[in-house]
């Protein structure tokens, strides 16, 4: 999985949370994802068609997601509710479409399905396809969270 | 949300678990799904691009997934272990592209990017999308599972 595919995604996080929650994430060391325990609590999952066939999925801890949706409500969120999964569903796409506009000045065209939104203490996550698993933590004032970019070889 | 795109996607749940893992599913009635806790403890996710836009999920009892990977695989499986992940991908992938086929028939053209499996009991799994999204429960000797479709309206 070519490096040009993954790098956007990231960049597309760091923008989206800066831009919509005014939040800073810093991208900590990427690793290939060999288990499939999810390191987070609530986590956003999309699947992707075009040019190249995968899936992405968000991952965060319960205090970041609610950091982050807190700033983008600007009102306080104690829960993890309707609202927040939707929030973190809208999340996942924008990240999602950000991405694809970066991938595109580099003639590459993706397709996104609509945005899955799983919460649950000590969920796993298995991307199930033909290729390496790509994951990226991300450090915030609130807490962590970790995108996986996961792509079918072609 | 036409029926017609909905139908494809049951018929194709009853077609790959009968020929795959030679399990009767018998569908009961289906429902608008308005809360997001999935019926299951194990879930196959694939998001769905092309003349629609959306996501289809399964969700299975314990019992249930492992009965039927007993059967794919020819011996018991007693834990949902990583292999039993990747069965419940296979055959997210496998209904979905099953269901695809029988749309082309009535020229609707999808693709779907590669399949997420969650693992976790009391999981929720909440589809983001704009749009009603149909739940509909399938009972087998070894326990029921759901298949969820959402797509957004077009």
């Amino acid at each position: 999985m070519d490096v040009k595919i993954i790098n956007p995604f990231l960049e597309a996080a760091v923008n989206v949370l800066k831009t919509m929650a005014g939040m800073e994430a810093r991208p900590q060391k990427p690793y290939l994802k060999n288990d499939s325990i999810a390191k987070g609590d609530v986590s956003g999952i999309i699947g992707i068609t075009g040019d190249a066939q995968g899936s992405m999925s968000l991952s965060f801890t319960e205090s970041c997601i609610k950091a982050i949706v807190s700033n983008l409500f600007g009102t306080p969120v104690n829960e993890l509710n309707e609202e927040v999964k939707d929030a973190v569903g809208e999340l996942t796409n924008m990240i999602c479409g950000d991405a694809r506009r970066r991938l595109e000045s580099n003639n590459i065209l993706l397709q996104s399905g609509t945005p899955t939104v799983v919460a649950g203490k000590n969920h796993s996550i298995t991307h199930v396809h033909k290729g390496p698993c790509i994951a990226v933590p991300f450090s915030t004032e609130a807490g962590d969270f970790v995108v996986e970019v996961a792509f079918n070889n072609s």
